[in-house]
């Protein structure tokens, strides 16, 4: 088991989904920094499950408790800790589950590495898991935020349906307009579409996040090895259904060249250094360069599935399996704000590693 | 800085492209593993250098020295320390670059973090440095061998020149057989023709690797941080170049819905788990599963051209500049060894670590 | 701020002795573990405030919650987490201190580290953060009993009363047969008495533990930094007013010649390794070899006293301060199940550590 | 195996007693220090063998190459590769231990833990691999010196012949005075005597070096694992012959009573906070409180004697065994410069991660 992420600003989570709860010791948040509960359960408050139809009915309050790390609302340089107890745990819905391999879930193989598990709703290999997460960036936010750094990421594309074009040319704060989280309100529309379409044929659909960061200042990120871009790809390979990751031209500037793909610099008018381009997407050898940061995360469709499926149990034996319980058909609208929070916490860690750079 | 990789089987790269050389110290292999310099030295020679037209003509034997961490031909369990001095250290052909900012190179973000370079090559961020990596990798490599895991990897697109079909359709004992490291032999030619093409344009062209490890036992990866994927994945951007990485169906897979994806558990005539298809790439819930593990790593193309370009010096004056030196036209068919072994390093790390999951 | 101890077996603390309540995170835990709140709970009552007239009055049930971690009795290998509520937060009892520097306590270095501090009971650098250490360690000596690893330590000085043999000479099962903790019941009865008139005269003594551990196979600790001393020299110079560790012959080996000291291999009549002589301390080249490990921990005597004392304030102001609140007279007895969690932690860690040693 | 120190400023080491050669990494050293080859070798100087007639007889140039991490006489945040080539490797000497387990020496630890070693030396347990951590160290210092932080150590015990008074009634500018590098000329005198007696009975001698760092701003150590003492302690500890250390008042303070103990603040003319006694040895709560700070390390007398010795081979036959080869009557002297060493690593670590203690 690795639950622990970051090096200077540093998780680590716990928790099963039909356990007690779900938490996080957040270790290396510098003292002085204002925080409430408040700002971290708004965070919370958009992957809870149960926001529209498109998600899950689980209906979890997902009330964060603050059990140490504060005072007088500020951070005080000890460890923050964060507890979000479990209330919907329905776990007769797992019981036909017990002694079955799922398809595409990790029954298997985590009875295979520990030689057993909590099965009910995915132990730990539940997606309820990154509720800690969302807790932790949310004071990762607020660091960043001091610094005047700012993560937004939006749903790009659902299945086929995807935004025609560029963060750049979208206005992120529509955001939060529709319940996909898609600021394209036309792309939105067929996305929740395809999504409820998808759901009545008792059926599941994937997608793309588009992550961007504005405000880095240039020097974040640590070669060789935790390059800006490593980190911020573990980061989201980390993430339950994630498939790829890709920054800047990512895939597609494999079919460019080089005299296409290189970003001049230029001085612009304040004086400041830019790219007339940014194929870099951001970072240049593994540490930003000042310019926007952007990239995408390729999200799977959820394995858990209303149809019958033909699968084994742990005697080998086959059987067929239907999804019960509550699920997403589609994990998008979710999983922003835990690309949110996983691009806070990277962000975070790498300002404040930053600060040995020079003498 | 951040030159170590691994937990426990943990590596420690040093050296610029034109200093005085380039090394790694490997700490945490296991005792008793037969190691001998000629295992590394094959593989530095698949990296090296002036192998083919295809690749820079700077003039690199790469001979590895074993500075310790060996007794009568086996590891001892101390660490392993590896030197491979530079030889051909045409400096002079950097004087010209001492104040530019290259395009898309890590001249202005290595100023920017440390406030100083060494300019010759590329200095730290060279990939020059990755000959360290593939040196510890062959390492690794013994280390899985004794365990029957084999890891390979190989040119699957160039530009816009790819393999038509999947790895399991490939034979890998073709990876050799062309200077391009493309197992199909037609495929293989056109790349050729491509990249010789654009060298003559004296321009860059990208392209993809793919991976591919069979051998692995059910069991190796650590969620929920360090899953074996996120961990690859990490290992694939940190290696110069690399825009993107997606394994099994990675972003593909976000077009197929739930009922198509998923992988179901059958039981072999052997008695053995396996699943009727593969999108999972040999991964769930961060963990093998047996099955053979791939996926996809995107380069883009070099940043160095021979054609003039427009960009700053460090005074922020525009300036033209020129590729000058040896470069590669298209650093893929080099990235093979380099992809290898950090899979090989991720593979053997996680080896290790399972060991402590049960009583 | 490092609130984590240990590589494999890893422990991360949080919380204040007056906010909501203290726990810990264990990660690392291998699957399979028989582990009751039954378990933790008697070792956490060993370290209860309140237990004789010898300790603090300040009422605590210090009553553990297991929040993740365990499923049907056995650990799963995900994290562990426990939580223990404070209960009797007499915060009032410090306002006094707010803006004091009190003398050898950690009020000014955490205002001058952190810019700020919460006061309360000396925040979170009260010793009340063992608790969650001794609840973690609970958990280890659950995994080491599994392998025949049993950590015991006794009082073996408090001020000037000494017991005047070596604890082979001992009945070690007599430790928890008085207050004190002390296994040679007349020299307990003098350590009592002493302990009662420093109370009142409203002062505070110090001591030594003595740990001593059996049953450790040869081969665990981790050269040539992460030696098995020198783990356990940092975990238990982590604790709260610990001044001094030696191991072995310690300080008093000094005086010996090498003639002397050096402790001769034997063969037993079963075939065993053993030496004549222990002044390794069972720990050669950082690696234990068989024999009994022992070491001897020095504790400083507790800071806080009733008597007045002349210090300063956070302006720099001179200021009569006499301590208030509820406060041990010396805190040897509870110290002892802070040093076996200590043992416990650093060697469950060497232990896992050590299956990655050999082929 | 577990090589390396440090998190922020960071080292591993590699190398054996009579392998190629000895040598470290540095990887987190900030950019822009200036470092010379000349100050490393001057410190290696200082711990190399045949210095005087009160040490081994070995003779090493110890002549150390720097291999990579310095551009024009500075540092460029890159990591720093030293390396010290062993030349007087005198193999023969060792043939007749390759069998045998030494009395008080890591042969049969290493081999239980290995199950196999490379017993020329001893490998890699032998106390030359400490030379790596002098020339790390050394620049650490040059770190340190920048802020104004500067640590001595000297000889303050040989045997039972111990300097009379602490270490502020000593004018530590004569540690180098002298061989035995006391500061106390009367007291060295007779250190020397013992040791040149002990080395003409083929015997060997311990003792306790005193360290001292002076400077030290207030704030640095990070609670509640990585204290500064606890830090320092693992530190020397894992020096090779170390038994014990202690710091402040040591074990000796726990014969005092809280009222002697505590060191009362006060603000001196010049406004600095100060306390009236340092009986907390210049830390609080693990943290730095801007006194100086100092402790006691004890090491052992060396195992290696050249009279007969009773022990067994690796078939667990008894056999008799006397020293070979050249070796230390005495360590102490040769230990300063060790001890400097891990005291400026330990520091310049605490120096960096401090950086991240407030927003």
């Amino acid at each position: 088991m690795s639950n622990s992420f970051g090096k200077l600003f540093r998780i680590t989570t716990f928790g099963e989904s039909h356990g007690v709860g779900i938490g996080v010791i957040i270790d290396g948040c510098p003292a002085g920094l204002a925080v409430t509960a408040d700002t971290i359960q708004t965070a919370l408050d958009r992957r809870r499950p149960g926001q529209s139809d498109l998600t899950t009915p689980r209906s979890e309050a997902d009330k964060v408790e603050i059990l140490s790390g504060l005072f007088e609302g500020k951070t005080t340089g000890t460890p923050i800790s964060l507890l979000i107890r479990n209330q919907d745990q329905a776990s007769h819905d797992y019981a036909h589950v017990e002694h079955a391999y799922r398809p595409s879930h990790a029954d298997y193989t985590y009875d295979m590495k520990y030689g057993r598990r909590d099965y009910r709703g995915g132990g730990r290999s539940s997606a309820r898991e990154t509720a800690a997460r969302v807790a932790a960036g949310a004071v990762a936010a607020q660091l960043l935020a001091h610094y005047g750094i700012v993560a937004q990421s939006y749903v790009s594309q659902v299945g086929a349906v995807a935004v025609p074009v560029g963060y750049e040319q979208l206005d992120l704060n529509l955001i939060e307009s529709n319940a996909v989280r898609c600021p394209d309100p036309a792309t939105a529309e067929r996305m929740m579409s395809l999504i409820r379409q998808t759901r009545d044929r008792q059926d599941t659909v994937g997608g793309i996040v588009t992550g961007v960061v504005r405000g880095v200042p240039a020097g974040l990120g640590e070669p060789v090895f935790d390059k800006l871009h490593a980190e911020l790809g573990k980061a989201m390979l980390s993430i339950n259904a994630v498939k790829g990751f890709e920054y800047g031209s990512g895939f597609a500037g494999t079919l460019l060249f080089g005299s296409e793909h290189n970003d001049a610099f230029y001085t612009d008018e304040a004086g400041a250094v830019r790219t007339r381009t940014n194929h870099s997407g951001g970072i240049q050898g593994g540490i930003s360069n000042g310019q926007d940061i952007y990239f995408q995360v390729a999200f799977k469709p959820v394995a858990t599935i209303l149809q019958p499926q033909t699968t084994i149990n742990d005697q080998g034996e086959e059987i067929t399996l239907a999804g019960k319980g509550r699920h997403d058909p589609c994990v998008l609208p979710r999983a922003v704000p835990i690309v949110d929070a996983m691009t806070n916490l990277v962000l975070a860690d790498m300002l404040l590693r930053s600060r040995a750079n020079k003498v």
